[in-house]
């Protein structure tokens, strides 16, 4: 016998999903007792908030995430979170527990409730992509396998309520088992689309003299980083990705040029890209900020646009057309060009000055993110909170295997801490390295608790300039000023863990040198920088923000 | 000329709002620098959950309470606060920043977004009783009137949403300036109907033996304390209150028995209340927690309820009569009983013996409520946040001008410190006291810093008991412990403060004292219980809801 619950949480295993983050509430104590029982660790956060972005990350590393709360009080926290991961195609699946069927058909007023029993589902509506309440135990697996299917076929969040006394209800299996294949697809492509797509596009390129690539986020949800690896060796192009896609392939490759986001890019990857006569922009999410504020300058003359269901070039679309399917296409009909003509100028050569410290010197923004450049390793994965932070970890090279994970499209301040706890959980052999700023940190701190709870071992990088320095930059006034906490000593208040304080060069070296031999436990670094102290990337995004209107 | 924003922190600033809670963010810089300029003060939060918190609790003190946060991140953060001060009837003003009107009009994809730009007026229709984006300045001043008298009226949140292009646009001004003086008001009454229900409201009164009231949170809400007390001089009649109408009156009233919570009240309420031959309930929301998980026991032949929009008799309704009306008509008509045949228990017998303390007996949560009974002042705030602490303070005797503030009904966790912050700014000249489980601390303890930041010196009692003692008692799981922070040492990292650890009755005297004379900055007392000593409320409670299925 398979019970509703058993059911649910046997096909997120299957999925790939060994950790649910959640808080725990008494309508869903039940369902958590179930969990316990199963090969998940159910991962207990400080509040749901937090809980919903450590699903976010693990769902970002590997594919799919899950998060459990309670009614009402719980799922309300949550939704936040949940319109994060729809704004950047996160496959989050929020499983909430309800009051008993019967209840809701009575007119009670129950706790956690406003009295209206579908107003938490009619939320989750708005802001996910599949959303059910499992009423019927004999409907329910199909429902679930339904909802799951959604979400990996959109990668964005679905929502299963479970009301009490369906957690325990004897469920009907499925007859056909579904397969855990449809993990990575995203297969609607309308063949003759397709071919004509293909055709044009490859007209286009081949007419070009100075085409390049512009890779976004898809190329991690859909896993198609092997796809674009071909790509790259069948024509040789040069390749940027935005800011939300960075990562996708390791960034020492020799035609990775760098991050285009607008004005915040690098000069010369901003000339490159601008001034190149056809731009192949694959799966990227094309927002504001990831494209620097507005501040990017695409002629969609010169633009062939496809993402995970479409191809637009011109100012005409071919749909559906699935993104792999799409580059396929290109790789089974694209000339490798010239090396010569295509002007490349490969990222890694900003490595090629090794960083010597000067002891004495204050630390400033700029020298710290060179000295970060020289210290990453392969299979790091690197999360940088919303704010000068993740622009500052723009300028960063992504060594082999390593991920970025950035909220750079929704921009949540707060994300990273959470994050760092769902995406340890989610690789636990890979080294972490977190860059948060002061203000980004007061959003969700107690999170640090549950990363030194479970004895993980980021580096985390506390960026301490006195405020929201992002802000300041676009608007200054008092409400950019917070408090300013002792940092650094917060870690030992919640366990186990190691921190310092940075002012200096050579304490940087110093506390590098101790957080690299530190596997045991959370290595927390302060570092202490200028108020207005802070990137060129910001300062030219800063401008720009405060420019439009 | 008035814009359209000055003209909102005007409206506001007439009817009694003096601080407005948020966070920044880049849609409401403009919107912040505006009210910069205004006599209201901006209170910056850590996070946008706890400004809601924060001003749902300034509301309960001052009848009404705004909120100002950016889009998107900001007002998702939010829900669960709205929800809650929806669901506990709070007048509480929900404010927006936006992108600007012709962006929503186009189809770019903006930060913060999903791109749907009608995502968070549409929540947040579901969760208040008025919401508006504001596109138009000359309907703007009539727009936001209209929006805040409902709030005002039906004393739940409302939502105004601003574009930033409509911040500095000058407004037309309604010809009639709204009065201010329906502030606490609610008058739709039907005389005829009025009349009726008075009629048979008395007749069931004068025939009773042993009639009680039963007094819930509209008196607070509708400022309605004096008729409260103008009812019992007229009647004579015993008084209890619900869990979220605690400290409607002073508990020192010689007609008050105690709090009637179903199976939670102390022996003698309950068996008070439910043999009485009449209940007269009033202004009360008939929840589940709110009546003790549903062991109340009133049978609904014996009840007359009134609440602010109708009147109840046995299985009939009179509607619309407005609570302040029944009341009055009750008051000229009802004649005074005999106090020998009401039975009458004050709860204040229960001070009656003096607190002796044992200094080297390890401090219990029963002698240490006792011990705060004989503490409390007139003129204290308390606030007890979700789980044992608001059951515990069941038991705690309100003193004159005494106020209770807990989220009786909705209970979210976490909901005491941002609240400690919205009271304390509400009422600045009086002293606060908290009462804070570990587990509900974690939820948003941050908050505590804002408290710090601005010198309050509220005395906050962490019961330390090592989980989520509350649902130990209802269902026990791994998911019930929590990460044992220092928590007595968190004070000194967010700034000035004094704290410190109590474990025996001995330190918990010296402890009071210190705390006592300490006004210039937080008491933040951390006290040892062991992790399954709880109230004898929380037992019982605990059994009822695990049986409730």
């Amino acid at each position: 016998m398979t019970t509703v619950s058993e059911y649910l949480f046997h096909r997120l295993e299957s999925l790939g999903v060994q950790h649910i983050f959640g808080v725990p509430g008494d309508y869903v104590l039940d369902l958590m007792d179930v969990l316990n029982q199963t090969p998940i660790n159910l991962i207990c956060n400080c509040n749901e908030l937090n809980a919903g972005y450590a699903a976010d990350a693990y769902a970002r590393v590997r594919g799919l995430g899950a998060v459990c709360v309670t009614y009402g009080v719980g799922g309300f926290s949550l939704v936040n979170a949940v319109v994060g991961a729809y704004a950047e195609r996160v496959p989050l699946v929020v499983i909430s527990g309800a009051p008993n069927s019967s209840v809701r058909k009575g007119n009670l007023l129950l706790h956690h409730t406003t009295g209206d029993y579908n107003l938490q589902l009619s939320i989750m509506e708005k802001v996910t992509v599949a959303s059910v309440i499992l009423t019927n135990a004999s409907q329910a697996a199909n429902q679930i396998d339904q909802t799951l299917a959604a979400c990996l076929h959109y990668k964005r969040p679905v929502y299963i309520e479970i009301p009490l006394d369906l957690v325990h209800q004897s469920c009907t299996l499925p007859e056909i088992q579904p397969p855990s294949s449809f993990k990575f697809t995203n297969q609607e492509t309308l063949p003759a689309a397709l071919e004509e797509a293909v055709e044009e596009a490859v007209n286009l390129l081949e007419k070009a003299q100075r085409p390049v690539i512009l890779a976004g986020v898809e190329f991690n949800r859909f896993h198609l980083q092997n796809q674009l690896l071909k790509l790259l060796e069948t024509t040789g192009y040069p390749l940027a990705t935005t800011m939300l896609g960075k990562s996708c392939i390791s960034e020492m490759h020799p035609q990775f040029i760098g991050n285009y986001v607008g004005a915040l890019s690098r000069d010369d990857v901003r000339q490159r890209i601008e001034t190149a006569d056809c731009v192949l922009c694959l799966g990227a999410i094309m927002s504001d900020m990831n494209l620097g504020g507005y501040t990017a300058n695409l002629d969609e003359r010169k633009l062939i646009n496809a993402n995970s269901e479409k191809v637009k070039i011109k100012h005409h679309f071919y749909q559906p057309v699935y993104l792999g399917d799409f580059i396929d296409g290109l790789i089974a009909n694209l000339q490798k060009k010239d090396a010569e003509l295509l002007e490349i100028m490969p990222a890694f050569h900003l490595l090629s000055q090794s960083f010597m410290p000067q002891p004495e010197a204050k630390l400033t923004n700029r020298r710290f993110y060179e000295r970060i450049n020289h210290f990453l390793e392969d299979g790091f994965i690197i999360i940088a909170d919303t704010g000068d932070a993740i622009v500052s970890t723009m300028d960063l090279l992504m060594p082999q295997e390593t991920d970025f994970i950035g909220q750079a499209f929704y921009l949540s301040i707060g994300y990273s801490i959470p994050a760092c706890l769902g995406a340890a959980m989610a690789a636990p052999q890979r080294r972490l390295m977190i860059f948060v700023g002061d203000g980004a940190f007061q959003m969700t701190a107690q999170e640090l608790s549950t990363i030194i709870r479970h004895k993980l071992n980021p580096i985390i990088f506390l960026i301490n300039n006195d405020g929201y320095t992002i802000e300041r930059v676009i608007q200054d006034g008092p409400y950019n000023d917070i408090q300013p906490w002792k940092y650094h000593q917060i870690p030992q208040i919640f366990g186990e863990s190691w921190s310092c304080e940075v002012w200096t060069e050579g304490e940087l070296e110093a506390a590098l040198v101790k957080a690299q031999a530190n596997t045991n436990c959370v290595s927390f670094i302060e570092i202490h920088l200028d108020r207005f102290d802070c990137s060129q990337g910001l300062m030219r995004l800063g401008k720009a923000v405060s420019h439009r209107s």
